[in-house]
């Protein structure tokens, strides 16, 4: 049979699999993303992975023809180069992405952004497979989006598009001044709905590092089964803050797109009903009439979804 | 030569122009809007003034061969229906647009909304012309846009896609109180952003009715040379604060879109520098880096293009 390489190149793993044109995944790999090494060693461990990836296939009677990649940073997916990227992966930016795959490789490659490479894995095959038109918000680490319409992701001239963690919240500004964003300005979705967001909400709210080193801890005293006394109340009310600005962004966002289905994947979506609870009735509270019944659901493939979103790019 | 028929049907008033197939308009007509007669009565006058148009057309030796409409309201495209509408015109929803024309003019009719025919215009002819994808806002009575791809709009799955207005801005949250937005929810860029939300924000700013009966008042306050005493400072802070909600959101729209130029439009964008500096201030210090050069331009083709974006309907 003939297969694809998928690829999901985050900050801190690699994981790569042998797709079928179904969107199997035959057999899949991962190691450690050498995120301090610079662009090359990261080039040449991945291509290393890939490689490995191909014998085995061949093993089992499968023929390779080309490479999807879906990595972290800004990626310019007609060039195939790493435009910008954050410290996570020192190095990276500039980085040939797709020439320095093929000439290791020697096999047909496409790159594009890991947010965008998920978001195609869920139209394609999981929450969103029978729609036409679908907006994937991922919240974790950090917030990222990506709106696909006929099976293409809308990537921006920039290839910048999907940024949705960067436009000016309300629940962003705490007592009249804006919260301090990653990107450098301020007042921003991801500075109050991203993970390391609500642990500092948390803080804020007088809890403390030892009840609550990070995120999973200010959600394990969010969701114990006592009330956790001053420590839980501040817990519930940062992850709920939290939740009420993802849900009321997306829920702008529906208005402006209107995409036939909505996908919310990332950890805090897999967080349970204190996360989700609140983002779906602030979500919903923005929505234009029409809109009201717009499906909004989790991501269902997990961490293949990027793989087997890289994986179509060479697909179709 | 072969022609068509561009439509631009709003609350108040009706115009549509003979247009060729280059974008010139070589005649046109405007008649009021039957907004309190229905839908049927509607479609009656909008065919009357099209067919005076095919026929002033045909004594200059032209064909008319399709009519293309960009009305007020949602319109499903596919359909040709008008799937809800506001107030402004009673009874236009429910009217079956594209077969009611269809039906009286026996010409080949398409039908799209008014903002997005708007930015198809701009983006064929006017400020967006040369790129290939646009993201268009108007700031009026309302505030509404639309994102222009490889020449089509983007419509939406239920055709609601473009409701920019609607979404949280921090700037309309008063004392800790989100300002009532007409879609029924409160706190949205229109609630504040609008011509009529800066008339009421000048209220707010102990502006009296006597002082400036309505927006334009306002900026005439603003615009003054001499300080105009607290009434010039109620309208220049609400004109800044509407500048800024304005800016603020289209600025974070383009970290999420990245489209290649941004093109302004509607009163507010005509009224000047007052409005147009803290607009575009606020807008750049949204942006992500790579997008700090997206070109800002105000919208170019005026009253017309809607008339030529409707009439590209039918041309491609």
């Amino acid at each position: 049979m003939t297969c694809v390489i998928g690829v999901d190149l985050g900050g801190t793993k690699t994981a790569a699999g042998v797709v079928s044109s179904s969107g199997e995944v035959l057999m899949s790999d991962t190691i450690p993303t050498l995120n301090r090494a610079g662009g090359q060693a990261i080039l040449d461990a991945t291509a290393a992975l890939i490689s490995g990836l191909v014998a085995r296939a061949a093993d089992a009677g499968h023929t390779v023809s080309g490479v999807g990649i879906g990595s972290a940073g800004v990626i310019d997916a007609s060039a195939g180069t790493v435009v910008s990227a954050t410290d996570a992966i020192r190095g990276w930016a500039g980085t040939a992405l797709v020439s320095g795959l093929h000439s290791r490789l020697g096999l047909p490659v496409r790159a594009v952004n890991d947010v965008h490479a998920h978001a195609l894995g869920e139209a394609w095959l999981g929450a969103a497979a029978e729609s036409s038109s679908s907006l994937l918000v991922a919240f974790g680490t950090g917030v990222g989006g990506s709106f696909v319409l006929d099976g293409a992701a809308l990537l921006g001239h920039r290839y910048v598009g999907g940024h949705v963690g960067h436009f000016a919240s309300p629940l962003a500004v705490v007592d009249g001044v804006p919260l301090p964003c990653v990107c450098g300005s301020a007042g921003h979705v991801e500075a109050v709905a991203s993970g390391p967001a609500i642990h500092e909400s948390f803080l804020r709210f007088e809890g403390s590092v030892a009840e609550a080193t990070d995120t999973r801890g200010v959600f394990k005293l969010a969701q114990g089964t006592h009330d956790g006394g001053a420590a839980g109340t501040a817990a519930r009310l940062a992850v709920e803050l939290g939740a009420r600005a993802a849900g009321q962004a997306v829920g702008g966002l529906i208005n402006i797109l209107d995409p036939e289905t909505v996908v919310i994947s990332g950890g805090l979506a897999d967080a349970g009903e204190p996360w989700w609870k609140p983002m779906e009735a602030a979500l919903r509270q923005e929505l234009l009439a029409p809109l009201s019944a717009v499906p909004v659901v989790r991501a269902t493939l997990g961490n293949s979804a990027a793989i087997v979103g890289a994986a179509k790019l060479v697909l179709s």
